[in-house]
């Protein structure tokens, strides 16, 4: 799908076709080109109207991008990523944006519906000034928008983070490795998505490229800074995450020591009485302790609850029990 | 809550509103205005009087910022982050203070009180030639008595550091693990409150800015220097808290070992005595030994105390008792 | 064997021997030269001919040199590694292919078949103007190629990883260890092949040497593009098999801690009541209790009952079973 | 305590106060002033002589600092470290000794006696040209007798290494994990002594202040390279005290290993006897094996003996034993 | 020992000592000084004849240095380290050759004999233009000499570590342990070696030095390249045996639950059996079951091999046995 919007003389209107003239410097017109999943006709505009480099074109219509950003002269290619979470996946889905970026235009290339440049299209349609400030400043609203979505996905992160450090320290069970595991992942791609976006949106804002204005410089900066605090939060997230890991196996650890502590207890309670029980047995005269025949059997109950007693005073010194 | 400080001609007076007048470059007068949570109404004063940019403004106003430092032309904008460390939560909750500074104004807006605007407005009320060292010096101060407010905190991560270290070593037990992490997490948050804050710092250590004197600069390089030994201690505490998990860990593996010594010795003590007892228990004749009936519960006896020391003996060469 | 194109006046045509006039600047001609695993006869033209530094020429002729970049002066010498991965041998194998770029020359020396070269080749031979290009384009098409050739590799690898982590979680056996640790070996080698690569490219997209025009530029900065991907992407899956190996060493003390718990749970279930048959098999006179002769064992099995269900009920307490 | 020497006209003498005249560049004069634990009234010669920024003194006088260059225009502020490495508490205790260089003067300041600057003042007394070659030199001589301290207390630690790894291996016990972690500890506290160390004389080395002569630039080229390889030799014990560390827990796990066979012997081993022996006292009628009612017991022995042998071989086919 | 070789006018010989008129720059006259082990005497041509830095010569008769290379104007002052791997220490034992190159001559200390020195000594007395190809040319032979040497000792690592992984993988023992600590230990002193070495030549090859000529730079970007491809190696098996411990590491895992296996199905085995027996042992009266007298031990034999099966297809079924 193709949308142009045209501004000429304070007015913005939604035409059909892009007359070359008008993307000429110093034309007065301020033109943004969008294109949604496009078809290979609709996509011949990139290469006969605007006369991108080939391999610009390329990859803007091919998918899955890294975020880069390069100079071609009097145009700029941004490759951006917007970001859709999609858990069930464990990784962060991000949609790539190609910008093309000149003085009198913006084209926008995407595969698919993207939440950031409807929001700034419909805004586009409503207001004739959004296309009024000019190109550069219609890409700052676009990628600050883009930013701003990153913002929920990195508090739901947060949250599952949260959760997953309680449940290491109250509820250790062996489904965990799995969900930290996958956790790591998350961050991971977030990471790779987030670190090049924070470079090539810095390099705008350090204004690299003559097509970006002081005032649009200012703008980036403000982007650049939520980007930083992302990879910040991204960096301080994986250590976290691994702190857990490792808390999740010494508690798995634990675990084991408790169990073997169990079990050294029952064998250490247990073994003596069977001998005791297995000298009474035997086919031998045994020594005829005081007191009559019945009371043989109470002798034997005698020691095997002091044999028991001194045991469990053994674990309570050794603090096992 | 705005208030206003306005020196002029040697004497300090707090006064209701800033006259655009008196922060022009070389108007001899020298103004800080101090927004502490502002109301909207009060922070009109943002816009309305210094025309700053409106996205430090938002910047400003909003919470939770990167401590970052930047240029607009004829003033700086800075967001440092004081420090009030809540061992309850586990992190240093930051209090981030943005200030605006022009040759002849320091702006601070800052979300709820602030020890150190606090410490340093009472300072600049009592005595007039705080503020007439010009606004520069007053950042300085400002600044000064935010990085030395970390102190203490740390100091107070030091004594934990200790204290968990003898408890691994001296009196091991499960709850470490939580303590020890909860005490990495600490440390991550510090470095991520005093790495950006030290460049900040630094820049204006090496003055990048025309606004910072050369004396200024020497002010600001001790506070750097404060920063570098604040985050290279933060390092530190780093990885003597991983030695300590590691050594946690080990202790945890050791006292598995303890508890299957004596797992082992148990089971080797006994497992011999009840097959013994079982076969003088079998319904078979059994050969006689030497002396009378009685003798034979007697020569079992001593068998059983045979085998028992025999097994002693080696544990004794294992080194396991 | 060696292969010579000679492009000149819009025709290319493959001839026997190079003529030194060709290959000087200006000379209006486009020479390749293909050495596949040259005779020491057929190597001696990149002395006589090309008159290369002697040491470039051994580097040439040997094999398994790290991928760099080299100025001469007037010619580029260029080592770079297609890629030709070997799951039996858990290492990517690579061929180097040596390129020595000059104005109006390309030479490839290379120590067997190389896919790429192949291809371009072929194409070169069918299509005259692929040489009419230029030298520089012909060096951009063939590493273009090359590195095209990493990406069905890589994407190999990927669903290995896939398949490694399913199985980490879902049948853990002890034969997994070696295999994620081939894989960790597999993405070393991989990352030691791409990273010099990248750089080596890049260099050439930042054209430090004159001998690269803008247009050959803007193609060498998809390549490096390209690169900078697969290296992100090795990086990518070095984390994840880390991650991976740490879930199968958690795996491993799961299942360490399912069986200590079988075993404690039947020495739990046993213990008592072999010391109760014991107790029972004592040649003392037992406590009679109600019921006649035969209630006795009746008597006896209840107690057992009621030990074992004690026990099951303490176990599913302890969340053992 | 406060010395100051005086150097003019080619003799040296010890005298009382500083005549501000002679620190003037150009007087034809070399000062030493040493400032040893200085009391307030010494102390004020800094502001009141030399009239250094008071910041800097305000760091001279304090303890703890973190190495550092800082140039104050005609003068230099340094601190560095000297060693003193106290095996008691596990920290190099450093002691920092802060100097003011200038053209004619060097102050030394440093919180109690200092064994390098005690060395460097008894021959400056004994030799009237060492202050003559100008207090550049001066620092030279003392920053090198300082470094040259490390070596001594670096092998020390190299010793301690080499025992670790030795205990480790032949004699693994579980107080070496604290020993362990106590030399992390040391280690992590050289480098944080050494690294910005190697960094301020690295600035002196590479003449970044106008004050370092070309020659004294060697000297502290010399010093530098001996902070160089002081501070890869920590890294260098830092990477083998991980790899010990390594080797202890697997050494525990190794002994793990051994107890757990020894106890699955002992049961393997005893387990079927007992098995045995009941079956022998059961109260029924067991079938009649050849030979008279004697033999009985002597064919349970051989079944015993038998059984036993079985699991030997088996275990060593297992390797166990 | 004291070696002198002189070149002039197109012949070499070996002369007594050095006349200072011939190492004058533009004196035509290349001369090599190569003192092995020099006895104080010997040594005192450094300072009498070439004026040499004092500091330098020190450095050059002292060991042990650290790789490094300084300009002292007129002359350079390299430290380069040949190596000699002697595995019955686990270290590179390197031994330092120290070079002082002048547009006139070479001095090369070394403390006992080198192979490198060794051979391009030979070298030069039998071809008389190795020398005339001047002092630079001359250590370009013998650093390319010394890091040819490399190769072998990195070559035998490479099948330590091949034989190291088979181990693990085939034949898990005990003593592996030791020996990849040991192995970590000689890759990081190969990396200690090589890293600064490699960083040195690096100086040589991108001409720092106004003594290096271009032609010099392209041999010396050789070197630099082979030791560049050395350090990726030492990287690379830096990563490899790390793996290769946690393979161990993870065996060491897998045995422990082998024997816990083993120890469990022994103790599931029997322990039903010993109460079985010991049912039948108790002196209560028993239920009858079908059949006579001595049906009753068959009857109990059938339950014990009942109760043996249903334990082993509990083990099939855990994947045990």
């Amino acid at each position: 799908m193709i949308r142009i919007f045209k501004h000429e003389g304070g007015s913005t209107q939604q035409v059909d076709r892009v007359d070359p003239a008008w993307i000429k410097p110093g034309s007065g017109v301020s033109v943004w080109v969008d294109l949604d999943q496009p078809t290979p006709d609709e996509a011949k505009v990139l290469g006969d109207v605007f006369h991108f480099h080939e391999l610009a074109i390329e990859d803007a219509l091919s998918e899955l991008h890294h975020p880069k950003i390069e100079s071609y002269g009097d145009y700029l290619y941004l490759i951006l990523h917007g970001i859709d979470f999609q858990e069930s996946e464990h990784c962060f889905s991000t949609k790539d944006i190609d910008f093309f970026l000149g003085t009198q235009f913006l084209v926008t290339v995407h595969p698919g519906v993207s939440r950031s440049i409807g929001k700034v299209g419909a805004f586009c349609s409503r207001d004739s000034r959004v296309l009024g400030e000019g190109p550069g400043m219609l890409l700052y609203r676009i990628v600050d928008t883009m930013v701003d979505n990153y913002r929920p996905e990195v508090d739901k992160l947060s949250e599952t983070l949260d959760e997953l450090e309680e449940e290491v320290f109250e509820r250790p069970n062996t489904q965990l490795a799995r969900r930290i595991l996958n956790f790591k992942k998350d961050i991971s791609s977030l990471r790779q998505v987030v670190l090049p976006e924070r470079d090539a949106v810095g390099r705008l804002a350090r204004r690299e490229f003559p097509l970006i204005t002081e005032q649009l410089a200012y703008g980036f900066r403000d982007v650049h800074d939520h980007l930083v605090r992302l990879s910040d939060e991204a960096m301080f997230f994986q250590d976290r995450i691994t702190s857990i890991l490792d808390a999740h196996l010494s508690a798995v650890s634990n675990q084991l020591n408790q169990v073997m502590k169990v079990l050294t207890i029952i064998a250490t309670l247990f073994m003596p009485l069977t001998v005791l029980t297995g000298v009474y047995g035997m086919n031998v005269t045994l020594p005829h302790l005081p007191g009559g025949e019945r009371a043989q059997f109470w002798w034997v109950c005698g020691m095997m609850f002091a044999m028991s007693g001194a045991m469990l005073g053994f674990f309570r010194k050794k603090n096992w029990i």
